[in-house]
Order: structure tokens, then sequence, then C-alpha cells
């Protein structure tokens, strides 16, 4: 991970000290392809219907869990925001008068900066998931894909 | 973590040799306290209208985070489903005939055990969020709370 942590505040934003050992760990199960490779092209949210097509794909030796995914028609995608920073507890994201807590925001900033969008799926092609909703760098980081039903977004 | 990767598998299952070594590291933020203590009595979906309340505990130092988020009557919650084994890529929870996909389900049982749900929020007190709609066991660690809005569930 790069250390962003010494990168300047902007007006009302606070920084925590990080706790010195971690509780869990995770693997990465795949990589997004997206059309965007820096962060000021991103959307600030992903669009399922308008959005372009992206690309998700799963690393071995996790491919057999795509079985029977293609019964769905959107899914739920966890990734992982590697360049951003993790310890601002408050954020100031459009340069206003007063800090929002990082909870009450989707910021990719945040102690474990895990995102979910629930995406539109267009098609299976083996290993690779066709998508239309994402709003993330390529080369993402995949950490999850479940099954979406309206009610548990 | 208990190790549950020795656990007999139910027909059609399929597990995977576990990658050497990891790619990111979490830390848990809280804890959330729920009715349940047993794995059996979770319901098998959270319910934000007429499930049970339930608590969120932020830990130190993340409570300023919270600025804010009383503004949102749904938060997402990611939770970290510590008794779950994480080597399976086929499942067969109703021993049917046949497995399906990790990936294509929301069992706690994946590479990456983050359960993730849409809660209503009832009252902020303190470092504590009174909720509902959640589904896991009491004492289930905490990875992140973010501000919901319809469209990005």
């Amino acid at each position: 991970m790069t250390d962003l942590s010494s990168d300047p505040l902007r007006p009302h934003e606070q920084a925590v000290p990080l706790p010195a050992a971690f509780d869990a760990q995770l693997w990465f199960i795949g990589r997004i392809r997206t059309p965007w490779t820096q962060r000021g092209q991103c959307p600030r949210r992903g669009d399922p219907v308008e959005g372009p097509e992206c690309r998700i794909e799963l690393f071995e030796p996790w491919t057999p869990g795509l079985t029977g995914i293609q019964r769905h028609d959107h899914v739920q995608v966890l990734y992982w925001m590697d360049r951003a920073r993790r310890d601002l507890v408050q954020q100031n994201p459009n340069y206003g008068d007063r800090a929002t807590g990082t909870f009450a925001l989707r910021s990719p900033v945040r102690p474990n900066p895990v995102a979910s969008s629930v995406v539109r799926l267009l098609a299976v092609e083996g290993p690779v998931l066709i998508v239309r909703g994402l709003d993330c760098l390529d080369g993402t980081p995949l950490v999850d894909i479940k099954a979406e039903f309206g009610n548990t977004r």
C-alpha cells in the first residue's frame, strides 16, 4: 500500500494514529478492468444502466465459485481501494465549512477501504464477468462477489 | 480464526487449497451486539422493518467517524464472519442434488468472509448505533459503516 498518511489535510479534516496490529487478512481473488486510469476520471458512483461495460476477472483457484452466477441480473461486488489513505475519521470532500464523519460518507478514504457496488451482470465469459455499474480505477483488486437480491443490498 | 478446513464436505461441495500469502489487512473497528449466540438462531437475512434492535459499538480511535451519520435513515454495514471456513468454491446449503458457486450465494462461507447488510438506523447514542436488519452472531467484528443511498446498495 502506498503510504499517504503524510499528505496534507483539507480544512476540518481529522486524522488519527493507526492501530499497531491488524485483525484479519484478505486475499485478492481477481482484478477489475475499467476505462479509468486516473482517479479524477472515475465517476462518483457507478451507473448500472448507462455506465460503460467493465470486466471482473477471477483468479485461480476461485473460478469454480462462479457456477450459477448467470442466473442473477445483478451482483454485489466488493473491491479494495488500494490507493486510499486509511487514517481519516473526518473528511471534507467538497472543501466546505465543516467536516463529515467517514462513516457518513462512501469515500474510498476509510479505515478498511472495502468498496461495495451493485452492478448489472451482462455476460459471463469463463472466468470473466461483463458488468455495468462500477466506479473504480482499472486494475482495482477484487475482494468478493455476492448474489444480489433486491432486499439485501 | 478457527481452522475449519478439515470439516467434512456435503455432497457436491468443492474445497480448494488456499493461497500461501494474504494480500491486504483489516482492522476490526467495532463490535456488533445481537440477540443470537448460536449460528442456528441467526435469521437467513436481516429484516430492517421487523427484525430486533441490534447495537453497533464503535471502538476508538474511530468514533469521530460517526459525525453526521444521524442524517441517514439507512446505513450499509460490513462485518467479518469469523466463524466461517474460507476454502469452499462450491456449496450445497440445502443438501440438494447439485452445488452452487460461492459467488452465486450470500453464504458466510467464502474466501473473504466480509458480510454486507443494509440496516435501518434508529438512533445514535455516542459511539453506538441502534439498528434493525442484522443477521449475525453476537460479538461479530465490525469492518465498515457507509452512508446508504437508494441506488448504491
